[in-house]
């Protein structure tokens, strides 16, 4: 059924004060549907422009303690944007309510299973079971019937998208290598010794090799087991971006770039270069930028997205759009951050 | 006479390669009403997005060899973001083409001998003698109905909307200090020592101080005479924004945030501050951000723009959009490059 | 009477943790006399390279809880980076006790009654009034001589070295301008909203207009009021540098380049440069590098030095070095962080 | 035969001009031994003060158009630091004159037929044949020997250093991945569009994947063939450093700290850390720092180092250390430069 679209869809942010959460309020201001009626934090009992002094003047409400009773009566579609553990508590009521949520946080990515073990104890086990995973390359008619989309994370999202289109040429049961560079935004808004000015600014370095919870999201989301995955984050001097760089063992002979093309040929989000990809060319826009070349049986795949937007906001911003009946890529930021 | 818009109206960029240039190609394909029908640089042959990678699958089209005769075919306006000198020669042609010209370089912001005096002899005085100098907050009226915009530099930008509230309450005849720091965008695209990375990633220092050729022109401008300008340029390390402090010694007693707020009450794009103001929340914007303070007799202004966007390009769509019959705010970016 | 150095002169550092103490172990390590014989912080109980990696397999010892009777039985000399009012209870107990120090802090610089003005009750009066200013090219003599120093704020200590030649040529009672640019090492270690790199990267700006408490330390060592002292600090996105702009009225007929070179003729640590000196050839070195330039009876003074080094660290070594009767130079970082 | 140092010992840098040149010239002047005699550029004619501000008042000479006849009368050993093809001929030269050499260009680090097959062809194959590799951690006793020492890649330095001690667990024949990071100093002070701080802030970016002549030189110190060695170069936002993550398929039992720790245990600039390594607490230093983890069979080692000098000049001053006989961490720095 396709909705005429008379008046408005009111939409709802609660988590509004982190990046993500600017960054879904920014692409909702500027949304020809969607109408922001309901905006909350944790706290709340501020304005909005006092947590976002860059929003004065452009737009401008009152953000509540965040309430899913209130929102259900405010909002069609609510984008959580909160901690995983806090989210799905929010997440029950609001499926009670009755009320479309995309949800930000880990907490419906995974399988059950998957998630009890890298995370916490889950409490809505119900809603996970039909909780879609919101890459709309890959779910997309599924996402358009769901109540209750599970926004993927940045490194999956960067990572999926890079090397779905070999899983095909791939050596069974070989390691993949993903080698991922992000932007200190991907830490969060946290002040945190890492975070710090001088603590990251002219440094690089890796954490967590192989322990991040990102990799078994990558492993379930490829369809093979966490062994398979070695996933090596590193944080490095920008503010947005994310570049991971993938090593695949690979058979057969084929060219990695037609791959690609035919792969993403009906996608326009999905940008198929014919040199290395960067960062700078996706910040602010909603692109997935690819390039891949092999030697001999090693392919090396690299991928370009903003983390804060295709990593996460933007990503929202498309399943809500699916979700609503709306063209995918309404209101979706293009134009990049350059120079 | 207002224009019922029917059809769009064809414009024209010249000089696309550079940083100004992007920035009004990013600005002219989100417009509703302006459609871009050419675009050149000096060289020409090639395409957009080999140009500008990030614009691949976003907009593209053929790089003309910039000629006056074949814009004047193309468009009813042309953006000229052309060095000074060049740009000229151009203006000239399209003038008697009975093209409109926002032209970005310097070559029609001063009066002639003013000109003549800073930089090089000046081949077209004619049109010179009817240009009219492109900040709307100044000259709304005129830009209406003008056929010869030229567009402000960055730093009397920011210092001109930063200084002119508070002219009435200055000590007659004394200095005016303006100590500017710039985003390295502001010295191009060129490859010099002073932008290599290494040169200026964790640097700063001022650049021709007191000989800067912004001054004559924030002169001109506030009408006064060169010699009450102290102008102090820096360059700093961060790729867009600028920073003028502005130091006024002043007579009398007033609040400087209500003289600001009073003299902008209806200009939608410029923003008075209640704490000192930063470039990150106007960068990607068309906003003029400020903010004042007093001590004694000594007043204190600071000012943030987006050298690259207020500091020109958006200027120059403002200038378009005023020149046109349109409304001045049309696509003029108010989202801020945050976080 | 000059010492004999049969033997190495112990020293201790407390307030190890921060960034001016890892600077000060940095040059004390390859101190010839100086012999680092107890490190402390208010929390100790740690390896040194477990605070300060970077010294993994460069010096190791163990880090105490700060307490003033073992310093004084491990060193002659103290260096105090400690936070104000926490240090002038140290500083007490250390005289007592007849240790000389060297006390980072603001406890010690001013005047009772500007103290307690802009900063709190003092507790110390007594050694306040015999605590020396700790800048070599004001006071060498009384440093030699001193038992307590107090090390000068980076603020000043830029603004000092480039006002004071040009105090004699100043406008009695006219405005004195300093629009003063910090790398973020200068807002210290603790990790607030301000030094995370997501709000100072791409930025820049004013804080705390005409209201630091380092402008009443200018005011006082510069021997004027501080109405006359309008200081106007900037936070920049560079880890180590500072780069003061000093305006000054001025009368008289003058070279500025002659008058700095005259008056810093014996001075081996400032240099006078022919152009506008930069952040980044003095980062890492005790440098004070200065320009200035005149417009008709404006004169602008640009000073640039490194803040946690001359602005604090290596300032604090070159006191200590005269207070036991070292060359000053001796240890002090001349070869820059460049490229 | 252990050399009495009555007096200094005479060198020469030719190639000042650039980053290494000017590293080098650093470590000389505090050098204990070493007296630079000799300073040239290909230009010459220039004080060293202009060619680098930095060093204004701390070390000064005139700078000569280079000439083997000159240097081999003032030096007796030339730290050689010109783009290779240049380098050789002057190296001819200069063993024809007796002169020792370090040559940082890539002249001498292969053998002849990778040489030819990735560079260019060799006009002085008699030199190339004695010439040692100079990593000391590998060919100490050979390079104390050597006449002609070829300096390595910094890539190739920071990945042997990793990988080699784990030659002996790797699986036979399979694939190393070598995904590393480097400053933006590693490009050149050359100002091209790559290098220039707008494109590459906030930038990162892949670049010659599997194509980079370092690619050659691993393997062949490594011992292996090149189709084993998958070379992909980052370049990113830091001025100096250099991060390398290396991917090994290894195969039996073994603890990898303990392994590099054993490996290492003699050596005084390899640090074994206990968490991944990071740029900034070896960046000013000659130390390279190592991590690695396994999992299952597939090996991360994380190494950092200061590409401008492990990488390129402090190697060079370990080398020509070892070569006139002295200690070889004469005058190597060890002093990081942070914060």
């Amino acid at each position: 059924m396709k909705r005429l679209f008379l008046s408005k869809i009111n939409v709802a942010v609660i988590g509004a004060s982190g990046y993500t959460g600017v960054e879904l309020l920014k692409m909702l201001i500027a949304h020809p549907i969607f109408n922001i009626n309901y905006v909350a934090t944790s706290e709340g009992d501020v304005k909005l422009s006092d947590l976002h002094p860059s929003l004065l003047d452009v737009f401008e409400c009152d953000v509540q303690k965040a309430s899913s009773k209130e929102v259900s009566e405010k909002a069609e579609l609510v984008f959580l944007a909160l901690p995983h553990k806090t989210a799905m508590v929010f997440v029950k009521e609001l499926m009670e309510l009755n009320v479309k949520v995309v949800d930000l946080s880990a907490d419906y990515r995974l399988k059950l299973e998957t998630y009890e073990k890298h995370y916490t104890a889950h409490t809505d086990s119900a809603n996970l079971k039909n909780a879609v995973y919101g890459i709309s390359e890959l779910n997309r008619e599924e996402i358009k019937k769901a109540s209750l989309v599970a926004n993927p994370g940045c490194y999956p999202t960067s990572t999926i998208l890079a090397t779905l289109p070999f899983m095909d040429y791939r050596v069974k049961n070989s390691p993949i290598i993903i080698d991922a560079k992000s932007g200190v935004s991907g830490a969060g808004k946290k002040c945190i010794a890492t975070t710090h000015y001088v603590s990251i600014n002219e440094n690089m370095f890796s954490y967590n090799p192989f322990g991040h919870r990102h990799a078994p999201e990558i492993a379930e989301k490829l369809n093979i087991s966490e062994d398979e995955v070695n996933f090596i984050p590193h944080l490095c001097p920008v503010t947005r971006g994310m570049l991971s760089s993938i090593y695949l063992q690979v058979e057969g002979e084929f060219d990695p770039l037609k791959v690609l093309k035919e792969f993403y040929k009906n996608e326009p989000f999905v940008r198929v270069r014919e040199t290395p990809v960067d960062m700078k060319s996706v910040a602010g826009t909603h692109f997935c930028d690819l390039y891949a070349q092999k030697k001999n049986n090693v392919l090396f795949i690299t991928s370009a997205i903003d983390n804060l937007l295709r990593g996460a906001s933007s990503a929202a911003i498309a399943n809500a759009n699916l979700m609503m009946g709306l063209e995918e890529e309404t209101a979706l930021p293009t134009i990049a951050y350059v120079p």
